[in-house]
This record gives C-alpha cells, sequence and structure tokens, in this order.
C-alpha cells in the first residue's frame, strides 16, 4: 500500500478500527497536505505503534480513516525533558519543532526572571509538536506543558531525574565529558536551558545547590538559548540516548 | 570602559589604528544596533584578536572608531567545514546563523540532485553569518563559499579533510562511536548533510566509495536537514573540537 502521508490520531488503533476527523483536522489533511479520498496514511496515536490507514471519507465537516495491519511496534522515546525558558514566536517554534526530532518526551516552558516572553501559546506550540512528529517518523508526540514558575519547577523536581544544565559561567564539565561519565545510566533526564539574558544570579546560585543539577559546558562560543537547547539535545541523545538506532526502513520513493 | 556592541570590522587592528566604516556600516550601528558617537565596542576582524575601540563619529555618510587596548589575543576556530545543500529562506538563515555559533570555520553550499533551491544569496548570508560572529563571542567570521556542483566537491576534495557524512540509510557508525573513534585527531574535518529530499542513490554510491567519507548515524528519527547539520556540529565539537573551552569572562551587564 503506497504511504502519502503520517498523521497523529487520538482514537485507539487496531485492524479494522475506523478513526474518526474533526472539521478542523479534515480542512489540515484536504487543504494543507493535499490529501485525498482513497490516499493511504500511516497513523500513530503515541500507544499502539504504528498502522496503515486508508481515507475512506474526507469531507468539509470531517473524515474518516479504515485502519489496516500494523507498520511497527509501540516504542517510547528516550525519558529525556527540555526545560526552556520562552523566547520570541519564530525561535520557539523552531525550538519545539527541532526537539521533537531530537526525541524528548516532555516539553516544559520555565519562567525565570530574565524571560523577556510572558505568553506561550500552548495549543500553537503543540500542532507544531505534532507535526514535527508526523514528519520525523516519531511513534509518539511530546507531551507540550503548560509553563511552571521557577521556584516551582525546582520545589517540585522528581528527585532522581538527572538535570543537565547549560552554564555560560561559573564552573561546568564539558558537555562530551558530563555525558559519559553518565553512560549506561538511562534512568530519566532533563536538560534545560536559560532564557536569551541568562538566569539571574539568585537562579544559578539556587540551581548550583541542587544534587541533581550537572552543570555543562557548550565551548567557548556563547550559543543562542535555542541552540544551546539544540546542541545538548543532540549530544545527549548520541551519548546516553537513542543515537545507535536506526530510522525505520522506507522503500525510495 | 563600558562595551555597547562588538562589531566585525575589515581593518588591520593595533593600538591607536583608526577603523573607518562605510555609509551602510554606519546605517547598520546607528539604525539597527542603536549606537551613537562616544559609545565603546570590542572590535574583531578575524586576526588580531579583539580591541576595545570608542565610536568618535558617527553619521549618515560613514563612521569611524579609534581603537584601544587588545582585549583578547587572536584565535582560529576549530577547521571544520558545513558542507550543506541549499534549503529554503528562512531554514538556510538559521542554518547559517547556528552553524556560525557552533564554530564552523567555511561554509560550503553544494548542488545536489535532490537540492530544491538553485540560488544562494551569498550577501544575505555572509551578513548573517558576520552578525553571528559579532554576537556568540567569535573571533572570526566564517567563510560562505559559493556554491559547488556534487561532482566538483568531490573531484577536488582535500584528501586528509575527513568528511563526517550524516546518512539516514545504508551502513552507518552511531554518531558518538564514530568520533570517540577520532579523539585527539584534530585535523581537518569537514560534515555535510543532503537536501530535504536527500542523496540520489548515485550520489550515495559515490561517496561510500571514497576513503575519507565516515557515515554516521543520528538515531532512529528522520532529521530535517538542518537539524541534522545542527546535531553533527554539536557532538563533533563536544567530541573532537573546542566543547572544552569555556566562553571569555564578561562581567555581567
Amino acid at each position: 500500500m503506497k504511504i502519502d502521508a503520517r498523521i497523529y490520531v487520538a482514537d485507539a488503533l487496531g485492524e479494522g478500527a475506523e478513526i474518526r476527523l474533526d472539521e478542523r483536522e479534515a480542512h489540515h489533511l484536504r487543504d494543507v497536505r493535499r490529501l485525498q479520498k482513497g490516499d493511504g496514511a500511516a497513523v500513530f496515536n503515541g500507544r499502539d505503534g504504528e498502522w496503515s490507514a486508508t481515507i475512506v471519507d474526507l469531507g468539509k465537516r470531517g473524515a474518516r480513516l479504515s485502519v489496516g495491519e500494523r507498520r511497527r511496534d509501540p516504542a517510547a522515546e528516550p525519558d529525556l525533558w527540555l526545560i526552556f525558558a520562552p523566547i520570541k514566536r519564530a525561535r520557539i517554534d523552531s525550538l519545539v519543532e527541532k526537539a521533537t526530532e531530537l526525541g524528548v518526551a516532555v516539553l516544559q516552558p520555565v519562567e525565570t526572571q530574565h524571560t523577556a516572553v510572558d505568553r506561550v501559546n500552548l495549543d500553537r506550540l503543540r500542532l507544531i509538536a505534532t507535526e514535527a512528529a508526523e514528519q520525523c517518523e516519531r511513534l509518539t508526540v511530546p507531551e507540550v506543558r503548560p509553563p511552571l514558575a521557577f521556584d516551582r519547577l525546582l520545589a517540585g523536581w522528581p528527585a532522581p531525574r538527572h538535570l543537565v544544565l547549560c552554564a555560560e559561567a561559573g564552573p561546568a564539565t564539558p558537555i562530551a565529558e558530563a555525558l559519559l561519565a553518565h553512560r549506561g545510566d538511562a534512568g530519566p533526564w532533563a536538560a534545560m536551558t536559560g532564557p536569551e539574558g541568562g538566569f539571574a544570579r539568585s537562579e544559578l546560585d539556587a540551581l548550583g545547590k541542587l544534587p541533581f543539577v550537572i552543570p555543562v559546558g557548550l565551548g567557548p562560543r556563547i550559543l543562542r538559548a535555542d541552540t544551546a537547547v539544540l546542541a545538548a539535545l543532540a549530544c545527549w541523545q548520541a551519548v546516553l540516548g537513542d543515537g545507535r538506532r536506526r530510522p525505520p526502513h522506507r522503500p525510495s520513493a
């Protein structure tokens, strides 16, 4: 069966299941992705793996897909959270897209003292994360959580989870060395970067006292917040994550 | 002296030197960066390190800076080229910015069979690279070279230079393993990714036969071309580049 699109759906998947999409989703398939009745799709819901499906109806009010056979077994991404201070629109969109491609499980915005952006459009970020997951062959969509204040985030931190802190100032271990020292430790992890203005002194002091925080250096250049995030995530996946795995085989188009 | 901006200049730098900027550069300082006569700057030219300077004249027709003392000694970036197939505008701009932050020495566009973008605005990319270098505390600006056809690039390849090839299909070594196997090999390197459509079969066959090519895997997700570039550069700097160095100390603002 020819696969014309990968589509994230909410419903349970299984052979013979029928998936119903609402007006908004149908509009997206029809007018953005240029799909039509009869097209083949690969569908996933974050729980049941990936299944083939056929678009049996695609109208203005909604769409229906008929599910065929399973194409891939369920698989979770590594247990890696990204904690990030919101940045301005084009950059936050790109950050969410790329963090999704780089396999984060959770995107957690955090409000710090120097955070310049005070409204985060969670719906937009969730849409971007969903589209990036569809595009990059993930079987899950990262969870985009509502923003948390810095103090509350740390007060409620689930303690065994390591926190890789991208630190431009102060003592830090070079990231390769820090991650290689934890090889084999696939336990829960998170990576965190500050806002464009950096962390406040009091925030850095608070972070420095926490036993789960691992301050890492990313070299001699001052990276923008979004670049630092991507660098840290890429290194983490390469050393501790699923960097040894390969993409699922696809017949070339 | 208070430093209000970092500015890349072409002229030679030395104590007491006078730097002249043309109309376009003066406009940029005045109307984009909001600088004025009397402001302090840190200037660099890619050769002489970084020097303090004072803006002694800033008008519509040009600007003059008076150079003070040396702030940082000259230092080159690691000898890492990025070979990339041009992608559409917003993404190529972001790629050039982030590759500059991640310390590449040379940006080399390459025309492959599936490259969808056939015009590259080198002036715009050079401006983006310059601004990113100013922002990230680099002492050099990466060289943005004119595009080369795939076959010509490989035919003229300077052979001792390793080429890390981001490969979604075919045999590849996980990137961490591939780079760790070359630890201590600071010799010349390059990283390469294909266009959004991937490399053509014949291109992959040609690359597979070249002794300097090291195909690496970046995990199970299909990364966009720009994401793959950033992931490979970040891992390279962390393992083989200057990831152990720290940013120059700056008194906090």
